[in-house]
């Protein structure tokens, strides 16, 4: 039996091991999408306790929570911090296979310097031990960051925010850690939306132009692409349930936006339509700034509608959507491409059957330049754990090109979640390792160490022009 | 190489071989959704051979028998049991990786003590020993379950019937297992069937309730419902291709309910809103009798027409629909909720590629009161095996609480498929045990021994609320 | 750690390396769908370079090329031989986990006796070994065949080809392995390509048949499979998005083809009606002829038309399509059930995803006389690596009867193609090896070493019913 989640965890043979140990590990980690505030940052936050760094946004804990019973008032409600962090160890104890164990006991590892195992039993000690760690400066969030080997992190902002924070962080000389904004427009494009109306206003008001048609939407949004390159941003981030394809001429966007703003609801293939339109002129855009173009699609939002109404949006009731609709995603990328117009493409299904489909799809559209132009992105959300990155690993080196993979992300709120690119790298790792020790690829240490260099940092690096 | 299939079958190491010998074996067996035939347990069958146990009705095996090219008189023909059983044989002993092997061969060994192999050139050995076993009162239909340690089945049952036979076991004091209905409702909801008028004859003679209006059918169904409740009901299932979610109003609802009652054909949108509706009313009664709902979906049926016509249904030619459209199911459980009326619900597909989706659904509407309101069934008819279940419970780990699961049930009609719990309790105990073997989880006995407890056996009874 | 690539290269056991060493790789091989041009076995091409042959026509390896970053000059464009053999092998010597690492190295090591690792490094070593290897005449296509052991080919060829190099081949008394051609008449039914008057015409000039209606085009088409039935032809192939069903009567179906026939574009359901038509004769058609109809779906072609305008179809740009809509596809195998007009048939999808469905539909249609009458075709070309393969054969296994399954095709352009015969079979010995080392299945030399060849060669020559 192998130690608990000791320091060969998840290491299955030496290959392994070497170059989790000499390569893998000894990497600083960009961190090339997440949604940390800049504000906290900027403002070297400082934590209370272990629920507040733990429980106080995450909503994967809260539904691992819900799916153990546990009330409300103990995951998003009035309970005590020290009563929530009570629930989420009896909770977390009993799950066995859950990524979200391995995850917390490595943050547990890491910065608490905790090598036992959260659950009822431990919850008071655990919780002491913490919140005693917390009180040290170390455990600031800039802090938190530098000792994780942080060279850069991509944040998640609106096209309207003024990047004040950003700019804050960009001049302090204490801190060297790169802190870019990432451009994520879904409120300029969700023309379905209730706000949308109010949201143009805003974007009128940020850009100085007055909005009253697509042309003006295009001069608006430009405005502000222009605006985040200023300020170092170098790729955009888009959510959605699947990549539309609906082609219209320009008279037709026209109208139905101006439907949109006088505050009549568009139907869906209208939302559709003016969403395609959208994305194309984005990517052309992104092209033309030589941006990283992320779509995150498959996702079903805000299912269980009494929750929403009570607690609102982001609180674990997302959904994975059906497969997506392969025949559009190709038309999108083939459209640009046809135009030269296609920029360097990360797509994420949140349907782990996409896998394949994706895979081969992204194979279609790669040229010189950029190696792997068109990227597959890691295991995303539900499928981020030990499973689905195996299974997108190896879907993407049948497939094509691991070696070129720009590799993990966090996609996180929470400075702890470092600990997931030395998760992710184990895996890789392994992957490579059991590869090499069934005797599938030759034991070559140089070359499999700079592969497992590349994608833990250099790819990322490379792939967006990131100057660290 | 471990040996053919002795005590330590499917465990590959030490804490899977201790959880199952020490927690999962010894623990009794609630099967809370078989097809077993009251009236066999009501009368104790005997069985004459072992061709009528296993070839009398298991379309499984018809299915793998035809897949070997064996001609249909050996199947469900004119042929004699023990030619049948000779094709059986020649079959079965050829079937390397398909789970009928291991099914038989777990038969084979705790029921008839017969350890080797069956194959062609063991069939008349087999034949002898298995038959001269079924003589003994030991092989009668209570004896079998009592022998595999069974504590209490749910049978699959229509609206319609008088569970007559369950009243006699009830109250025969001689038989402690407790045998309850389950109320499967297909017949009353399945309006497109050419039966539905004759149906709805016998529903309105049963409840005495004349039913010309969908509210009638409401009124029938209720007093069903009392009086499936009355004899210890506690749960219902639904077998469907998916589950559909198409509103109208009441007025709409009842068109198609008397355009069906008049004889004339609906057509499928007007299928999907009165289901729809049927399913909202049901659950909502579910619901307030503390229910539990059950939802196979993903299937189709029949597909091959010619042998439809001269074998009828249920003869091994159904087929896995595409994925679930998860909008519509989503949507369906949503609505209940918005009304507090969702009860608690297990959702099964046969498409093993909606895993993930339902996974993550689950999730989205748990809330306290039960441990894992929301399930995801065990792994269903097709995916009834060995990798099946290992990626259902992988999946139900990565994405939810595996320590909540409610586990397994055979879905069978055959008094020997008990031992399918001892295989499904190896999966399990291996997936937990190779777990921890890898550092992934703390070794702590009592902790995962309770896991595996109330996985085998006492989730099931705490969902249901089964009083044994 | 095992060698790289030793003689047990993917034998993790010892039952795993009995079964291939003493069974599988003895056997000859059947190689009954490839795309092998007749021609070059007629002239018994000889290859300039192994640039020539690796790089002449291998859209995989220019995929490959294009995700790592390279120039299209290297791949399809004027580079020289010498440039892109080394392009390939930097491309290739970092494709750690890519099936074309292993075809390539066991292609170096069989025909060329190259037991290294290619790469930067190797390049001109392996580049002089190689092209000094081919300039013998055992490296001749015919050699190149016999040296692999190779008994017969099926060859892929239009219905309007006349055959000519095969006759040629199969009267030469020299050479004694099959070519037979095999009938694809994916331009027969391409009602919606711009090609198809044209095609038509061609089809009526070898046919001798006016083709003004569909009644004509059935009976050109008969003439035509009479025409390959006499020269040997024992089965057919069909590359399509999804299987179509539409029904249409007669007049509809003249209406439709009628149209195309002056030059006018069909909509997407004429285009569907038109195909189930042609689809539902000619099924019938080979059922007569007891040919077995192949049926590969799932794909998406073309899908980068900046490319496709450039340098053509068939050049690395190619996808996979949604799963198949399982309802067409039972439906037009019912259909042909219900006249008993099945032929025996073989069902690839280029979505992994339908594995599962695919597994059970063939379920559905078994019957006595072929053993697996329809089958589910091996891992299909972006599938086909090693967790394809072991994942459609346990698929095959759990649903089907495994050891009725008629194995690996190569699908390839190329004469070095048959070392991945080589790759199947030691995945396959290991999978049942595997099995039985694990304790699932008993050891008994002799049955498996029967299934083992069986699936290797023997099922593949009896249920197209060759003649080797």
């Amino acid at each position: 039996m192998k130690d608990f989640m000791d320091e060969d965890f998840l290491l299955s043979n030496d290959t392994a091991k070497l170059l989790y140990h000499s390569y893998a590990e000894k990497m600083p980690i960009i961190d090339y999408h997440c949604h940390i505030d800049p504000e906290e940052i900027a403002k070297d936050r400082r934590f209370e306790n272990i629920t507040r760094v733990w429980l106080g946004a995450d909503h994967y804990k809260w539904r691992l929570m819900r799916s153990n019973g546990i009330e409300e008032k103990y995951i998003t409600g009035y309970a005590s911090d020290r009563e929530k962090f009570g629930k989420w160890a009896d909770t977390i104890g009993r799950a066995v296979g859950n990524p979200l164990y391995h995850w917390s006991h490595l943050e547990l590892k890491r910065y608490f310097g905790y090598d036992g195992d959260l659950n009822s039993d431990t919850a008071e000690q655990v919780w002491e031990l913490c919140n005693e760690k917390l009180k040290s400066p170390s455990m600031s969030a800039r802090n938190i960051m530098r000792m994780s080997g942080v060279s850069l992190i991509g944040t998640t902002d609106d096209p309207a925010d003024d990047l004040g924070w950003h700019k804050i962080i960009a001049e302090d000389g204490d801190f060297d850690i790169k802190v870019l904004p990432m451009w994520r427009p879904d409120k300029a494009i969700g023309i379905e939306k209730p706000d949308f109306c109010e949201y143009m206003r805003r974007l009128s008001d940020v850009s100085g132009v007055s909005i009253d048609t697509f042309s003006d939407w295009k001069r608006a949004i430009t405005l502000r692409l222009d605006y985040f390159s200023a300020r170092g941003c170098l790729g955009s981030d888009h959510g959605m349930k699947y990549v539309p394809f609906m082609r219209a001429d320009e008279k037709k966007v026209d109208e139905i936006f101006v439907k949109a703003l006088n505050g009549r609801a568009v139907s869906e293939t209208e939302e559709d339509i003016f969403k395609t339109e959208c994305m194309l002129y984005l990517a052309s855009e992104y092209a033309k700034r030589n941006w990283v173009m992320q779509l995150h699609f498959g996702v079903t939002r805000d299912n269980n509608t009494k929750m929403y109404n009570r607690i609102g949006a982001d609180t674990g009731f997302d959904g994975i959507y059906n497969s997506v609709p392969i025949d559009k995603l190709a038309s999108f990328l083939d459209e640009l491409n046809k135009g030269d117009n296609l920029p360097k493409t990360i797509l994420y299904s949140l349907n782990p059957n996409d896998n394949a489909a994706i895979g081969v799809l992204i194979g279609c559209f790669q040229e010189a330049g950029a190696r792997g132009k068109i990227q597959q992105g890691t295991a995303w959300w539900f499928n981020d754990h030990l499973n689905g990155m195996t299974e997108q690993m190896t879907n993407l080196a049948n497939l094509g090109m691991l070696a070129n993979f720009v590799g993990m992300l966090t996609d996180s709120r929470s400075f702890l979640s470092y600990t997931r690119h030395e998760y992710f790298r184990r895996i890789l790792c392994n992957i490579i390792g059991t590869k090499v020790e069934n005797g599938e690829f030759p034991f070559d240490e140089k070359r499999l160490g700079k592969i497992v260099e590349d994608i833990s940092y250099n790819n990322a690096r490379n792939y967006f022009g990131f100057d660290v």
